[in-house]
């Protein structure tokens, strides 16, 4: 069954009736069970196809349970087994931990090089880097565009690294993926389906970030665009919620991860430096997101937090990602528990 | 003052010079409090102009505090006049209350110029419905497009109402703002900052859903960069947050407006449509934000709610509409108490 | 139907027997529903009587869905007509609209009967004023417990008003309905069980006002713990909900009043000081409380709000008091829209 | 410096020395800071000793920005040495792990011991156990109030480990520490100030759970209040904050653990039972919480979950709880990484 509508106590037969005549036009299967204070109407069918909001408009009717997830192609149920994503030599999903590091926004050519060396020498397994990044303000930095997308192609060539970065727009989708080896969607933009239906036509793995304020339901559902428009290569990317807690710059959900390994068969990474936005809890964190069982981590890495132009706060010293790698080897040693 | 650079208890002398010329380097002048548990630096310069989120990573800081707010363009102090949004020969911000309705989506041509004719007599002073409409679900009824911005125009020659309506993505802005009078942002764009800038450039008012999440500081810096991009006809529309209340859609946040109306000078409306949810409370809420000092109101109404395609639950059908409307009549008849 | 129980995809036969006969067990009448991709078990029975937490720890249950609002006494279907609390020779719920006003603590006897002098004149019907204050800091000033109590009284005598006051702690509820009129309960204690129940044996009105995080229907179940312990006189109290939004104190939820008065049949009314926690809000967000159609208004007043032990900021001066006193009898004097 | 004060553009010489004449007042030091745009005003003294809620109320301020944390004796600046625990013979925060197991309440007496026997063998250290319940809603299960604290002490005497109660009211404050070893304040009685003095009394270690939308500084401002009514021996315990996310009951926020290690000296447990609300991730995340630097962890367990009569879906069995030790030991064996 994939919803139950509760008539109100006093709904009349037409009205009764009007909704079952309804729900079968859209292809329902109908249960009737009328109770003492109240008639309640099953419907069986495919919720993902239809949308039923309208049902809550007929009159007499009180309110619509959904029973079913309305995602599918993502769902479990739908694929029982893990999807493994590869990028070039890599692959996400398999059991292993990717480690993903590098600087939030891509600043120069030489600093970008220079941390992508410093990162491969401490163990990472791919780079990160913005090279669009329009903010809050309209008056901060907004990244080095098409020269930022050809450093990282470039460090992808220095390192052997595959190359994992954000793009922003549908217009700069065929730019973005000419260079990058992963395309990332952003958390503001989770819900920004134009965007979800355009990476959904490229074939490149993407990267989908949590939304602040979205539920694993939506989430999911952004994930379903994807998929559906062709692109089966999504990654979720869990990097914090937006709470009452202003210590930290976010809440990191790490049941995120448990609770989706349930869910969907996606792989699932955890972003630590956002989910925090704090240096110092970044590694604890990131050591209990691979406890919790995530299948990578993206971390910012920054040669000098303190003049980085965006995200300082949040980054490692290399020095300080060498630690973190050489505890995240050690529990990692005896396989993961 | 800008902000406040709080040191840590046992910051070193060094620590504090480097904040200190950090600071005198980004344009600011120095205020230094040395006090017996902490040393504080007051720095005074034009926040708007640099991205400051660099300090907090410097060594020996505790906590930046922002002391002015980040928009200029927007806000009363820069602007103490109310500005007034032009649409045709109708005035947004001038006092009066403009009445925006009509459906969610246009659905069809047929059912659009009805329904347009019935808010016009109802007392409607411009038409809304939307072209382009994405949704949660991959599978859900997508829009009319082009076809439904036909419509719109059609049905402002019918009628001599201005037309509002959502763009998207940026590469539609330019056949939106050939059909419509009013293009407007929808919440979950509030930060898609290429959209923003895009239709900075554009010369049509347009109308800014709060996000669901949004502060209401957020949400202005939202408008500042539309503003700073060349486009001052921005109008605030409060529409809902998310909350942890489910009986609603979103709460409607009415305390808004008179915020808005001290923090910025730019006209606010509000749309109790998807701010409740649900059609019942739509009255009393549009009633209630008329009093609160809002510039206008932006309501749903569709001839069938049961048959419409998306946000039946929400919407007035047209009896109900003329009902608030009389209502609304009879509040201002004796101007606003 | 009370409830609905979906049953995982691969359930077995003996786990829907199982689920079956727990719920007769319980009292509960059983429809079966066996779908394609699901089984799902209708129950019908009085839920208020039984937890039934139990269920999803059942093996082969995937969800349960309650259908029926939990709370039955409080409810508009229990009770269609519209409870009215008469205080004194005061009525909440009859279609008027009460003021309470008063500062938020009794600071001194002399401060009290001044301000409630003034207040009645400006047309107060009913006094606030605190006698209790433990505040989030243990540092802070606590009230003056029984010697603020009798000042209450002394000032029901010398303005004919009668008295809200709150109560915080069961030990204190025999000494409060001593000397009060109304008893109210804060917001921090609306899920203080047993203060709940402590009030609901006592022979005098409560406000209860809203938990910052509290869903309607978590609020009403508080008031239903009141009403089930023997005392029916309850005034639900909106106040404000914790949202991110930083500039107001709370985020007033107006949409609550018609909400609420669909879902129960006791009086409403609101506290805009403490919904907003800005003075210059509280005038117009009163003003849009009445329209909404609240059944009273409860308002902070202060002689000299920057000289106030606690909640100065939105505190109105007596001269402010009446300038809302005015507006509201303009808005009022045609009786409600 | 403990807070600044921003005067507003255009506030009069007159509103600029009454500020500092109430300061001063209050006992602070003054750092007057001019600006072009703005006066600031700078405070130095013992914030913790006085409420300055009235600053906000004076003529000419715009607003109040609290520098320094409003918490003292519980701060890590103040005592810079962890906070070690002891109950009977266990520490709590000495570096190493305790597991406080147990049902979520005492339903009879031979179902107790049974399952304490249980977890004692699966490694538990300690032993949980509600005896007093009341919950939402007034028709459930209430607890076995003085018969479960019996209960609890047997358990002890069979065992030999420490028992850990919640306490609801103060009237039962005396009764509970006859019985328990150790006092737990629930979630929503965090900010129950009469509570929190009252067991700041008593000389039985406290566990303070985190309110569900407590942030980090009102909790500690929770422990503050135990604190300095006199009993240093507090046990933070995480155990999920509301969001919007329903697939989980809250969400569990690990970085809690190592954020409250900087702020504060008291020793941090967590609780993912209730932090998930479902027993699947029980285990994941307990193991999270320990490689993120927890004091030990609470966890619910259950001969039966589905026959509990609270909290069975968050309830491991025994199996499942032997099954998380095991896996614990081998995570612990080398030491913490």
């Amino acid at each position: 069954m994939n919803m139950v509508v509760v008539m109100e106590k006093n709904a009349s037969n037409e009205e009764i009736e009007q909704v079952q005549a309804r729900l079968r036009q859209a292809g329902f299967k109908i249960h009737l069970s009328r109770g003492v204070e109240r008639t309640i109407i099953g419907a069986i069918g495919d919720r993902s196809q239809v949308d039923l909001g309208f049902l809550e408009a007929l009159p007499g009717v009180e309110k619509v349970v959904p029973v079913m997830k309305p995602f599918k192609l993502t769902s479990r149920e739908f694929k029982s087994d893990d999807t493994v994503v590869t990028v070039r030599d890599r692959k996400i999903g398999d059991g292993g931990v990717q480690i993903i590091a590098g600087p939030c926004a891509v600043e120069s050519r030489e600093k970008y090089l220079e941390v992508a060396m410093l990162v491969k020498e401490a163990g990472a397994t791919m780079l990160r880097g913005g090279a669009f990044k329009p903010r809050t303000s309209p008056y901060s930095f907004q990244g080095l565009e098409e020269e930022g997308l050809k450093i990282l192609a470039e460090a992808r060539e220095l390192t052997g690294l595959p190359v994992v970065t954000e793009v922003m727009d549908q217009r700069s989708v065929e730019l973005v993926a000419r260079y990058a080896d992963v395309l990332q969607i952003g958390a503001r933009n989770m819900q920004n389906f134009f965007l979800l239906r355009e990476v959904g036509q490229v074939d490149k793995p993407v990267v989908l970030k949590r939304g602040p304020s979205a539920t694993l339901e939506e989430w999911i559902m952004a994930a379903e665009y994807i998929v559906s428009s062709g692109n089966p290569q999504v990654i979720m990317c869990e990097r914090g919620i937006r709470t009452f807690e202003n210590y930290t710059r976010n809440t990191l959900d790490l049941s995120a991860i448990p609770a989706l390994k349930r869910l969907t068969h996606l792989p699932v990474i955890v972003d630590p430096s956002h989910g925090t936005g704090k240096w110092r809890l970044v590694e604890p964190m990131a050591l209990a997101a691979v406890v919790a069982g995530c299948d990578g981590l993206m971390i910012e890495v920054h040669q000098n937090p303190a003049e980085a132009l965006s995200d300082g706060p949040q980054s490692l010293t290399p020095q300080n990602f060498a630690h973190l790698m050489t505890r995240l080897d050690k529990l990692l040693q005896n396989g993961r528990v």
